[in-house]
């Protein structure tokens, strides 16, 4: 009963491209074995790669441009020049139906772009937002807006709450998911006046959502919530400054282990055991950003990752697709406009 | 040519108060040997633990009071209400010049008012800002503001990072400091306008100030700069986002070494290079938030803290008395009101 999944590639997007997308792709190939690619980019870069990998090129299409976003690329210069580039290709696939997603390690403002342009948003979402998985005490989250809307309106932080709920149940697999909204205190009368009304707007939409209310900076990594919703400002500044935080105390650790003849030994006895846990902190496993809220799925990978970093961004797109995340958005999505507009029920709350 | 610094102790504030209270003004007294406090509270609860600490009661004055600000008491209570509390009365101290600075484990939104409304602004400074200091990857930083102001003007954020210049250089004894603002990215298109024109203006201010400009969440505890500047909103939500995420890497860390009988003997060879990073790592020892701005010292310890963290933001509040923190500020704002105020410098930009 499988159904091919058809992702639309950026060949050329990412420090070490082609060859950590083709390598990626590789891997997911394996995991994923309904997936099948189309290959954006310089067929020259690509073809030798795809020569190595006979079992990876079977499952893959190429379609050639010698036209590549720069990193540095200004908005304008991308939606003025770079429309036929690898990346605007890919997305452009994902528009025509050639493709039920595209995944791009490049500029991720140009690629937000073009994905409302080309893919346009969602009925019933005003703007798409980014979001991505996080490990957790508790096992994993997801959060959103990590960046693409700087100011949201309480109506922007109500579908993200929304799409990021559908997400958690869908894609995460989580039962029933709870719902938090970012601010400086748990209180109800805490933040400013957007965020209270978002989280009374969620209270009120008569969804059956977990709203659990707000949450501080420290339920993030504890996994007090399966879904955080915040504005794109507080958003990647709460993501950045926890990688940060990770990597301040990996630098502690790894230092205290060289302090002495004994620690070292230490370290050598415990070496396994540290090993999964770097594993389980691996930035990589939790490489991909979402887009939710576009019409078609778009998945954005770190730009220095390495080709198992890109294959989990393969793997967040084909479960994206494989969930119909996109469906499943606008049924929850209509559910509360059916619950909210009644007029006697909102009289009788 | 040592002068008397007189601490003004809300003695009941905290969770473990009066004991916390009175234990971490002994160490303090040790570390501090011109410290003098007068304390604030019930006299019952106080003289017991005094008693036993004989060399501490003869640098403390006791002042009674059966008044005591709840940790949930709402503005509008503490205001009306609370005036005569433990709390109040060591902030009136301040203000009627009975002593240099005041330090509370309790109600933070209920000292903040009190300081405000008591000791007033400094002159130039338009809002008190908190600030914390924070172990970094290259030592320690200082980061303002942490909640006190939701919502920030340019004006606001150019005053905290001239008031954190100040602190980091006079304090922390950081010789020329860099000062860079929180964003979501760090050239210099991005962010909001407000962010944009507080940066614009700080580097036209003509002030000796080493800004870096724009720093993203990672750049906090990678130490980039020796002062971070935020709003209140974005600056409390990546203090504790960076504390929870600690505080899941010590859980990995820990889970880790139980794993298996190997990674067990492992931790205990290692455990004196590891107690050495607890220590580092320890929140205790960067317990004391500062209330900057306010015309005299208000320091506000965690109300969770055990008697060293008290006695940790007793350090910081004598360190900004001795330093004389305040002159420093007002001397700095004047210093840039005469040179922006010249029409012509301004014109030959």
């Amino acid at each position: 009963m499988s159904r091919e999944i058809v992702l639309a590639l950026d060949a050329m997007g990412g420090d070490q491209a082609p060859g950590i997308v083709l390598k990626g792709a590789n891997i997911a190939r394996v995991r994923y074995p309904d997936l099948r690619f189309v290959l954006f980019g310089d067929e020259s870069a690509i073809q030798p790669v795809l020569k190595r990998f006979k079992k990876l090129a079977s499952v893959c299409t190429v379609r050639h441009t010698d036209e590549t976003v720069m990193s540095d690329d200004k908005l304008a210069v991308v939606l003025r020049q770079r429309r036929k580039s690898s990346m605007g290709l890919a997305v452009d696939a994902v528009g025509k139906g050639d493709a039920h997603g595209v995944v791009s390690a490049g500029n991720t403002g140009a690629l937000m772009a073009f994905a409302k342009i080309v893919l346009k948003t969602l009925p019933g979402i005003d703007r798409p937002a980014m979001g991505s998985i996080f490990p957790t005490q508790r096992g994993e989250s997801v959060m959103l807006d990590l960046g693409a809307n700087i100011d949201c309106s309480s109506a922007n932080l109500v579908q993200f709450a929304i799409m990021g709920e559908v997400f958690a149940r869908n894609v995460l697999g989580v039962n029933e998911p709870t719902v938090g909204m970012l601010n400086i205190g748990s209180e109800e009368g805490k933040g400013n006046v957007t965020i209270r009304d978002a989280a009374a707007a969620l209270r009120e939409s008569g969804l059956p959502i977990k709203f659990h209310g707000f949450i501080e900076g420290h339920d993030i990594a504890a996994g007090t919530v399966d879904v955080v919703v915040t504005d794109g400002f507080a958003g990647n500044i709460a993501l950045k400054t926890a990688e940060g935080a990770a990597r301040l105390y990996g630098g502690y650790i790894r230092a205290a282990f060289k302090r002495s003849v004994m620690s070292r030994a230490g370290y050598l006895l415990a070496r396994p055991a540290l090993k999964m846990l770097r594993d389980r902190l691996d930035p990589r496993a939790y490489n991909g950003a979402m887009f939710l809220g576009v019409n078609g799925v778009a998945v954005k990978s770190h730009g220095g990752t390495d080709h198992k970093g890109f294959a989990n961004a393969l793997g967040v797109a084909a479960d994206m697709v494989g969930q119909g995340i996109n469906p499943k958005i606008i049924e929850e999505l209509s559910r509360m406009n059916i619950e909210e507009s009644p007029e006697p029920k909102r009289a009788a709350v």
